[in-house]
């Protein structure tokens, strides 16, 4: 099965015109990166995903960097290097510092270690904790 | 095989009570959770998993809650109770607030939604993220 | 350690070659696949794997096509490409649209999203479920 | 950190109430299972998490049987049990045999199988896939 | 949807029992552990996963002892708590010592560490290991 | 974001090239693997991680070859390419044969099988194997 490829602006719908505008718009950037362009196939979900992104990565209590950095750190644990390169350059355009990405990273690394332990011991949760 | 219980500090040798106390020392607390006192049944997998924790959560760029959240959001990603309900603790003291909690768990829920589709779809990385 | 080439038919052993044979018998097909040519390097993973295929991707209660959709569905879930393209070839020549594998995809992120967060949250299964 | 429990309709705010009334008349039924009343701590996330479900789940080229399968296989693979409790409760009503369910978890098992091989070997995907 | 409880000897179906029979014979034991008397809901499965796992762990060149460490890794490393007590006591019966588990779960968990900071850094194969 | 590169012997400072001595002195051996380069960007990292290493894979009661099948079992089960081919390329070295690999990922593709059947289908641990 040939993978889907991106759709540009020129080819796109106005409903999926209307959601690029809409991205570009909100993020105060002149060009769409490829993920948008791919999901474009399918006009629903393009529409639906974004609006899942516009309010979970809009504003609330944790700071716009922390956002990323959390959805970084998502991504390198679950190895997507698409979604490392992109939510990474979002991160840096945020502030993210290169050493506050080596902590990252570090982080990742030993909670999926301490993470396998913790499960494959079966420890029990503390009562402290409850 | 049957699972490996909890070693308590008034039943411990002096190797894994020297970890014990630099625990408690460090954390200034007056217990060790579950996760050290299992760990204790390999002396030296403990001492080496602690002064990992204590090198990679320890003082750095990343502000201490911000650690404790990007834990707890890897552990949430990777289904980790005790993980979750330790660091999530962890979190809580250092400041973390129910709505932060709401807000990290929805990037968690997210993240693996669109970590998912994207690497399904095999999106290739724009030249911008490179 | 270098990787695992494709034994082709003509470079394949009587023993390799029967169960080459018997695929494109099955599958009605002239042709074998990566998987398989990769798998003959130990034939009988490449006999016993290819007899389970069979087994369970053959006739049942459930159609063909929903049985290619859901190897699909877990092959898309767990990131496999190669499995994507051969299953989802497999299942277009079994009648699936374009629009079916949108749905298929949202699913599947969708899924991966609220395991997640259902697993996080540590929800109690309700009795009427049980 | 203790877990969060089910929010009952009774002590449910006008807002969460609104969703809860939402998917009982979408279901045709008069409960509301506890994954949506954990949710409801965080109001935003229920209505967003809700809204994907009814869109992604509603009418569409998938039948609706196929689509709980799809949710099931992936929640199985997943190792969600809430998920597979309550998805596979829901393909039951719609119809799904044991003998389906004992086919679905058959692909399920060996998909993953295959994936890790598949993933292991690093299978070059074939031209004609693509 | 209620889960599937174990199918004793006593009801079994005579297709189950001649399973159960090569079980025991092949183990040199008297008993059935759950995962069979769970599986036998599905006959063809149970006959046909017994089959793969007699095939897999039976003579080759890796010491017997040796593969049921390696399923008791891969076990570990996936958080499947009936496989590890299962194939932990195998283990056990062929040799393992407590030192040895130690160990072994000290390399699961490290290369779940290593395995996630080489995947997101994306590290290139060198040349010496092609 | 750009994927951090290799930092070269000759480029690195006196930190990372004291790690870098450390590596070929234990290993005997003139070269040093890009794992180990890419990890140089972050030199406590660096130091950290070939510690770990150095006190997992070191001497113990599993023979040298038994600890990397199982680096090599763990890392295939998470589709780490990177890490089969520096872990199998060591594993050669110290004596794999090739069908022993074959029966290493046999046994990797069969767990994580069982695994997803055993989890899936929540099956009760025997009173036998506690």
């Amino acid at each position: 099965m040939p993978k889907r490829l991106p759709i540009e602006y020129a080819d796109a719908s106005p409903e999926v015109r209307a959601v690029y505008d809409d991205i570009m718009a909100t993020r105060k950037t002149d060009w769409i990166n490829n993920f948008w362009k791919v999901l474009a196939h399918d006009p629903p979900a393009l529409r639906r995903i974004w609006s899942n992104i516009k309010d979970v990565m809009g504003p609330g209590e944790l700071d716009p960097l922390v956002k990323e950095l959390l959805y970084v750190a998502v991504s390198a644990s679950n190895g997507c290097h698409y979604c490392i390169a992109s939510h990474g350059a979002a991160a840096r355009n945020k502030g993210m510092s290169e050493q506050q990405y080596s902590e990252l990273l570090a982080i990742v690394g030993l909670a999926n270690e301490t993470n396998r332990l913790v499960t494959a011991l079966g420890v029990d949760i503390d009562d402290r904790f409850l």
